[in-house]
Order: C-alpha cells, then sequence, then structure tokens
C-alpha cells in the first residue's frame, strides 16, 4: 500500500545516503566539533548571507524546540504560538516541560499575525502573569501554509518594537524557500532572531540545523545542547548531511520535488474543496467519507477530522521519495472512484 | 593522526550500514512503531529470555538516561550513583534539568558496592531531605571495570528489598557481555528493572535500546520520550540497526574485537600502571609525562589527569573500527620512545 | 481611601488574631508536626465527614495549586482549566513551571462543564499530545460565580469515568459555601478528588488547608511540600489559625459577612448591569467611565476592561473587614453621582 | 518539657507581635507593594548603607533559597555549596527541583574556603559538564559556626575574579552579625551579590528579606517571586515584622540574647567536647549515651549522630525566647547527672 501519511516514511536521499557511506570509515572528534560540520556552517552562513551566524545541529524537531526556546527563555517568560502550533498541540508538552508556558490564539489560515500577537502581549500586563518574550512560527505551517516575505517582515519588526525574539521552526523550510514571495535563505538570515534548516523531513536521514542570528542568545548553547541530551556524540552524521544538503542547492531541489508531486495530487483531487490551500507539499482536502473510504483501500494517507456533513478532512504529504507514476495513479484511481 | 579518543570516532559497521541502505527506499510508520523496530524487539525478547519486556529505541546514552530516570522518579525522589557516573559529571545536569538530584558515594575501582548505596539509603531519613529511589550503574563503568555477576545480583537483591530501581547504562555493554563472569543478556533480562543496550559505542551510525523489566515503570513511557525530543520521526532507522547488531551476535563479535584491541596496546603498555586495570574496551594508563607528549605527536588521546609526579593518566579507547596492524604500530611506536 | 480592591487588604480576623497572641509563647514542635495542625486536621475530618483525609497546611494559593498540581501529575500529564482559571492567568505560569500543561477551555459564566471537558478529553489522543489528567475549578470562580452542588456532583462524575482527578481550589470558598445550592463541607469532602479551604482571603493572616481525598495521590505529599518551598517552619500558627476559623463556624460568618456586604453593594449599584451575577463577594459591574472616575475618587477598586463603549467592567470585594456603615457610604455616594 | 530543639518553636517577638496588632485593621495593597514593606526596605538600605539594593520579602528560608537561585541561574549553571550545606541536605532536593545542580565540597567547620570553591570551579572544563556560577554559603553555618569579614571577603573576591555570584543564606544572620570579627549589614551590604536577613528563626512570626545587590540579578524578580508561590498575599505582614525588627536593632538585640543563652549553656556542658565550637545560638556537644538520655527525660534536643563509641552527638539551639532561668535550670540538671 502505497504512503501518502508523510515526508518522513522513507529512508535519506540517495546523494546524503551516499556521503554518509563516503565517509564512514574517517576518524573524526565528536560532538559536532569536527571538519563535517565546519563545512556545513560555512555553507549555511554563505547562503543566509550572515558570516556572524552560529549553527548547531541537532536530531529532530521537538528537540531542537524544546532546547532552544528553554535555552532563550528566563523561567517566567513565554512564547507565543497559534493555536495549532507543533509546539502548543504535538509535542507532548515539551515547552512546559521546560518550565515554559505557550501563549496561543486561534491561528488564520495555519498562521499568526501581528494582530494577534499584539493581543497577546498587549494583555500582558503585570508580574503575576507571564512574560511574552519569544514568537514561534512554522515555515511552512502546520496546515501547509507559508509566510510571505512581507508577512516576515512586519512580524520581525513588531517583535524588535516589543522586545520578543522572534524564531522560525522550519521542518519543512525547504517546501517554502522554493516559492516565489516566500522568505529565501538570504532573508531568513536577515528577519528573524533564529530559525532551523530541517533535515529530517527535507531527505536526511535525521537532522536539524539550528541558525541563531541574535548575540544574545547565543552564549553558551553547547552546554544547553549537552543538557537537554540533544549533543550527537557522532555529530560528524549531521554536518556530512547537511553538507550534501546545501551545497549544491540540493535542497531546494528536493522543496521543488515535493512541490510538484503536491501539486499534482492537487490536480488530481480539483473538484474537492482544498483547506487552507497552498502550493506546498502538504495538502488537506475535504472529501466525502466514500471517497476517503476508497483511498483508504489502496492508499495511507491522514484523516484529520470527521467534518461531520458526510465528508472527512484528510492530510496527504509529498516528499523527496514520492514517484510521480505513484502519484498518477493515484490521480487514476481517484478518478475511477468517482 | 590515528585517534585513540573514543568508540564514536568512525561511522557504523559495514553491516550496519549495509542493512540501512537496503531498506532505505522502503516506506514505514514513523515514531518507532514499524516493522523493524518490532522485529528487533523480538530479536532482544529473544535473548534477554524476557517476553515481558517493553523495549524502546532512543538515538544517545544522556537523552536515554534522563527521559527514563525522569520517568521512573517522582519530583523529590533521587538517583544512586558513584561519584564518577556519567550522570554526575559528564551530562551537564542532564538528570537535575529534569528535577532530580544525583546522590553520590566515591567510587570504588569505577564501582559502587552494597555497603556505598546502604550509607546513602540509611542517611535519608525523613521529608527534608529527598527520597533515594534509583540505584544507577554503568556497564562498563566510567573506568573501564565491569560488575559481575555475582555484584549484580548483590546490588539488585538490596535494590529489591530497599524499594529501589536498579537502572543499568549500558553505553558500552558489549564490552563486557562477552567476559566470562559478567552479566550476560539473559542475566541483564533477570536482575535489574531497566537497562539500555548501547548502539551508538557499540557499531551503529546512533541508538540506545531501552529494556524495561519492571511493569510498575513501564506505563506511558511513550509520552515521556515524545516530551523529551526523544522519539525519532525516522523510528525504523534504530530498529534497522538493532536488528543488524543483536540477530546474529555481531554486538558480541564486536564486543570480542574491541576487548581484544585493548589487550593488544595494554600489552605495548605493559611496564606502565594501570589505573581500575580491567580487560574491556577502555584503558587508563599513569604515564610519564614525555611519552604522553611523544605519543601525541602521531596519537589522540585523553589526558585525564595531571597526576603531579612527572606523571599523566591518560585514556585510550577501541572500538570496532580499530586496526589490528594501528595497534601494533602504536605498540612499536610506544617501544621506540622508551 | 476607602478600598474595595481586594479580600486580602488587611489583616486577620479579631479571633483568629487572638488565637494566636495566646499561644505564641508555647513551645511546639515545627513543620505543621504540632498539636495545634492535629486539632485543626480534627476539625476539618469532622466537618468535612471524612475521617480518612489527609491535610496539609500551606501558605499561599499559587504555592497551594503549583506544590498539589505538580504531586499528582506525571511529567507528560496535563491539568484542565477554564481560560479565565487562576492557574491559567495570574500565577505566572507557576503550574508550567513545574512542566505541566495547562488545557483551556472558553468559560461559561466563570465556570467549566462537563461538555467542556469532555472537548478537551476526547480531543487528546495519543502520545504526540498531553494526557488530560486532572480538572481545576475554582469556588468561588474568578468571577464571583459558583457551582451547585448538582454541578459539581456532575463533573465528578465525569471525571471518575476518565480517570481525571478533580481539584477544587477554595480561595474564596467561605463565599459559596453559605449559598443554599451550593456544595457544604460535607459535599467537598465526598464529590472530589481534593480541596482547600482558604484562609488567606477568609479572615487569617494567611495560609490555606489542602484537603486530599484520594488515597492515590496522597503518598509522600510532605517531601513535596518541603521541596517547594511550602512547608511552614512555624507551621503551628496555620494549624492555630484554621482551628480558630473553623471549630465555632466563624468561617462560614465570615462568608455571610462577606456576601451580605456584597449584596448591598449590588443594591446600591442596582441600575447598572452585572457581569456574572451572582451573591457572592465579588462583583463585576459594567459602569460608565465617568461614573468610575467619580468611584475612584473617594474608593479603590479594580478595573477590569474598558468596554469601548463609554463603559468599563470594575471589580469590587468585600472581606471579613468590610464595614456596613462604609458600604452605605458607597451606596450614598454612587447615589450622588447620578 | 521545655526544648532546646530549634529557634522557631515559640511564636514572634513580643515587638514584632505588638507591631501586627497595631497595623491589623488598615487597609493596605497586597503582594508587598505596600507602605510597610517600603519602610522596611528604606530601614535595610540605611543599614546596609547601599541604597541601590533591591528587597523582596519572602516568607520562608528554602523558599528564598530556591526562589533566587533559580532567577540567577541559566539551566545549565550549577550553584557551589558545602556538603553539609542547607540546599544540599535538608530542602529535599529544591534547589535540583528547578533544574540546577549543587555542587559540593566536603566542609571544614562547617564552611567553605576559596580553595574548596577553586578546587570545583577549576576541575569544571567543557560543555559536558554544568557550570559553576554561583557560590552559596551559610551565615551562621549549619554547625554553628561563622564566616568572619575576612573570610567574606576572601571569597567575594574569588567570586568577582571568577564570574561567580556570592549568596548569603542568613536565616540565622542575627547571631553572626553581633559577633566581633563577623560581617556587619554595612558589609553585606558591600561584599556579596545577595543575601537575606532571616525573620523566621530571629524573632519573626514567619518572612526573610533578601538583599539583591548586583543589578545584574534584579531584573524581573516579581516575576520569579510570583511563579515559584514566594509572593504573599498580605505582604504588608513581611514589611511590619522586618521594620519592627530593624528600625531599633532589635534584630541584634535577639542576636545577643540567643548567644548569651547559648554560651550559658556551653559552660554548663564545658567538660564536654564541642563540635565546631562557636559562640553562636547553636551547639554541638558529644555526650556520652547516658547522659543525652538523662537529658531527653527533662529536655528537648536533637541526635545528631550517634558517634559509635557511647558517645552521641547533639544539637541545642536558642532563641529570642529562651529564658535563662530554663537555662540554669538545665545546667544545673545536667550537673546533677553526673
Amino acid at each position: 500500500m502505497y504512503s501518502f501519511l508523510n515526508d518522513y516514511s522513507e529512508g535519506a536521499h540517495p546523494l546524503v545516503l551516499d556521503a554518509l557511506l563516503k565517509t564512514n570509515h574517517i576518524q573524526s572528534v565528536g560532538y559536532g566539533n569536527d571538519e563535517y560540520c565546519e563545512k556545513a556552517r560555512e555553507v549555511i552562513r554563505d547562503r543566509i548571507g550572515n558570516q556572524n551566524a552560529d549553527i548547531h545541529f541537532l536530531v529532530g524537531g521537538t528537540q531542537t524546540n524544546l532546547t532552544f526556546i528553554s535555552h532563550v527563555l528566563s523561567d517566567y517568560e513565554a512564547v507565543i504560538s497559534s493555536d495549532e502550533g507543533h509546539i502548543n498541540v504535538h509535542e507532548t508538552g515539551a515547552i512546559e516541560g521546560t518550565g515554559h508556558k505557550v501563549l496561543t490564539h486561534p491561528h488564520d489560515n495555519g498562521k499568526l499575525t501581528v494582530e494577534m500577537i499584539d493581543k497577546i502581549v498587549s494583555s500582558h500586563t503585570d508580574e503575576h502573569m507571564v512574560l511574552p518574550r519569544m514568537v514561534y512560527i512554522s515555515q511552512t505551517t502546520e496546515f501547509g501554509t507559508y509566510y510571505t516575505l512581507n508577512e516576515l517582515k512586519d512580524i520581525y519588526e513588531y517583535c524588535q518594537k516589543h522586545d520578543l525574539y522572534l524564531f522560525i521552526d522550519g521542518a519543512r523550510l525547504g517546501s517554502a524557500i522554493v516559492l516565489d514571495d516566500a522568505p529565501k535563505f538570504k532573508d531568513l538570515g536577515q528577519y528573524c532572531d533564529a530559525f532551523y534548516i530541517g533535515g529530517t523531513k527535507m531527505g536526511a536521514l535525521f537532522g536539524e540545523a539550528l541558525v541563531i542570528l541574535n548575540d544574545n542568545i547565543k552564549k553558551h548553547f553547547r552546554f544547553q545542547l549537552k543538557q537537554k541530551g540533544a549533543m550527537l556524540a557522532k555529530g560528524r552524521l549531521l554536518g556530512v548531511q547537511f553538507y550534501a544538503l546545501l551545497k549544491d542547492c540540493l535542497y531546494e531541489k528536493i522543496g521543488e520535488h515535493e512541490n510538484e508531486m503536491a501539486n499534482l495530487l492537487r490536480e488530481g483531487l480539483k473538484e474537492y474543496e482544498l483547506y487552507c490551500p497552498s502550493s506546498t507539499n502538504q495538502l488537506f482536502v475535504d472529501l466525502p467519507d466514500t471517497v476517503v473510504e476508497h483511498i483508504e483501500k489502496e492508499y495511507q494517507i491522514i484523516r484529520m477530522k470527521s467534518l461531520g456533513n458526510g465528508y472527512t478532512r484528510i492530510r496527504m504529504v509529498t516528499s523527496w521519495a514520492t514517484q510521480k507514476e505513484e502519484v498518477l495513479k493515484f490521480n487514476e484511481y481517484v478518478k475511477l472512484i468517482k
């Protein structure tokens, strides 16, 4: 049964795997102090156009979020997120587990706006309430939408005026970065305080590259990494993979492929209504329950929510490994259902 | 420069890497619910002779320690360790970071004894002090020594009588498990409450297999895993590796190789005094400073401590990848120094 | 300027203070193990009709909430509260500070309903989300309303069916307990897992009496108390005060007085709209901004929120110390404004 | 049975209680923002000769330690204490409960020395270990000894050179402050980063006055206070008490009385060996077991430790309330035993 469940169903992109194979027997020092990590850092600094960035490699997304957010916030400080933000819903309270409240506002098309952030900030007025200190957004969002460059600039400007750090969860960054009006690497190097370049969902076996831009929050991060169990012994594995992904724009090529496959799926499902429509690698479609049942005979997809009117919202996701022929087969299959 | 720094200087054992390659394109569900993890769990349950064990796969040792220990202990409970225990010294306060005190006693030859544990337990008498609830030991220890089967049984018996959980950090378990009087997998499945089978230092790219035997501490562990950022998205990578390591005793073969290489090094250094002598894959030798300096011209080793009398204690470690010819070269080189 | 700001503007009720004076020079053991605390425990057990209750005395409300909630919940477990619950808004993230998420639903008249709780419970389905394990309600609520006995029974029944603990924050319990359809002490001893009898806002200098009914969550609570800095050295001060408050129903008399004074104020403001109307010791009134300004020339009150239509919502609170003559003067003064 | 168990067996000094009585009916704002707290702050600033100090009032010692230490330290930072320090042994892991390791060295006569501190600091060398960032000492110490002004200056000088904050737990400060070579209030206002003036054990019903001198660690402390449940609603109670204790040197008078009573006891026990001898309000004596048993027929004392040679180490403590006539009676009684 072919799976459109997510973008981590397969292993690594062949070029990434190849890089791991080629370096497997070479000795290097541990914990991210090796030459492969250093080369990957150089490539990232070049690509984001910011030589002053600190770059750390972690293994997974929840780990990166909890390690970085707890690093930045003081005990009584809180992070602002959309109500559907990954840190609010799908990390089993990892942020609260480090002692910090997540302040939320219902999302608009998967996104936070300056108005929402301001509503939270202006309602926190004294020491009997937590102190909002960071804004967390995901690019792409949990619903496959993305922040345009202008939206990002607006949020960053607000954050700077209100003493808030802006942190971007880039688990699926590659799917956004190739879109015309979305921020590119160079923009990310300029319009936030920190972001991470997702690897796990973008063709690596695993790994996220955390890029810290603001000097105020860089200090002693390696202590935090180690304490949170996030410092990989064979850290070179992360350096090798990110170097492979970023040096020749493999990262963007994967993003383009994912989006192309997702758009093909959208084409096949065009008579149904998309939820939070976009052109990234996640699609959410409201399908008649009978169609869902038929699809599930041959394909793995996720049911998000029964809409209660004979319709169900489903999610499908494409990855570096999604094969065009499988997508076309799916589209044919859906046609037959009707 | 050849490195004897540690057992994570190289990538994975070729058979492990091969298993990853072969399964790379196959789709599977995420987060450790895949068939590879299930197969690895079956092999482990068979090998430890305990079909009732819960088995979870994590990425690294500090992560495993902090996730498991914080899972078991209530807020006011503490874990007992030797003063040189990894959780006490080399995890940047990861255990305290989850809210728990580490109670320590100076080690004897790297090890805790029943007497030491009892001294701590009997001095904690009321609610103004933490409640000791777990004993943490490492097999092999931080100084390369190991607990014999009899020592393990004694400690476990004490723990059972005093309502303490016994947890074994097996980061380097393979180096101990092949020694005659050390506990085997079947013993580990019987004489402790939980232990982990180290992968990172035993030929995997990364990964530790946590085996929970005591029913009282099994519940909801996957929630804990997720919250601590320890649930790998492509969990199958862990299953694939542990299956490769354990199904045909590759794990033990690696342990034997490591020990053989370490014993060869001991032979080459036999005129110097070993600290905490044993026959596992770590050796600690007290060398004249001049010898250390000479070695460091050609080899990477760790200086543990200046002994202040013209001598320095150094550590050398062997791994699955340590080549016999390099060890022999080293021994030749050391002979020349003298 | 007379203050209707809150119910902790003055010291202790004269009878409470008197009890402290009379026992001041007597020696007793510390930390709540003294005879005064024991006597207070006996009175409480009698009054709630439950001889099996564990009773602990703490100093303040936030302290009681954070100490008890963190005692009950495992790392990945969460507590359900209304969006305006004290633990969610006005404790500076104290619950998150101990590692736990607060799951919220918008309140209805200050209260949670079974439907709201069920909505939260039924949307938490797997280990990627926190596990709801406790329901927190306040009696009276943050808006001066209260749960009737029937409402309490319904919530408790739901909690028992769904493996949730029910905890009642009784900071202002005395104001509810004297109302006809509200649960009495005997009911509280039966229809929840734990509750606290507020002292600070009910005539004590300070202090809250935590009553734990469910055996599953009693163990080792004194360790938790000590760890959270909540075990008072001169614990007797708490025993003395609660004994004075509870032995001859002074507690209820204070509640009745507060409510009577609040009802008098409601009478004086009867031409304006009450928000969340009730007959407890807090009143919330939507007043024309000009009226608010006039009142503030002579009285201290709290502005809750500008309603944006020339009206402002204010809060007034009565206490054991509120003098009838001052209330009548206020009512006269308000008449003059008009 | 008369008690020499501790210095919190009775209520408050009559002058302190009187001040509470006189102000009981006056209305004031809550949470420490009232005029009484302000007056107490002014007196403290004057007495320590430092107008730039931030002063916060808390309820108890463990609470003060955990709130302040967690405020100052980043996640991966640790506090240095003697092995017998209150935070290390008798606070049920309160500091670890906030996420921080306590690094210890065996004490010398109850005290830490610069050499001990340096041994800990110099052995923490990289991000795999916690970062020592604070030194915690108690004045008087857990064994009744005290730091001289010169010892304090030496430790503070070391701390400043090594980027460590120096924090003094002054639970029993009054007993030290009246001794010739001990630091006075003016010295404390100069030679540390923060300290607290103990009230609970010095004649108050409860309360500790935390004095923060270093600007770097002052910010947002009230948020921390609230989050840790340490902000008293009727904060005025703390202001009233500290003003009464400090305005006319009642604090010093209590210290002198305590010491005088303790010295009388020492006189009565002069034929036995004192442990950690000093002239403060705690005395530790090694008595024959038979003598201990006789004393316990008429007096409450604490057995610290059986010395195993027919001797037991006991502790006796004097307080503001210790009556000279009771001490003389005790001395007579002890004479009779012999």
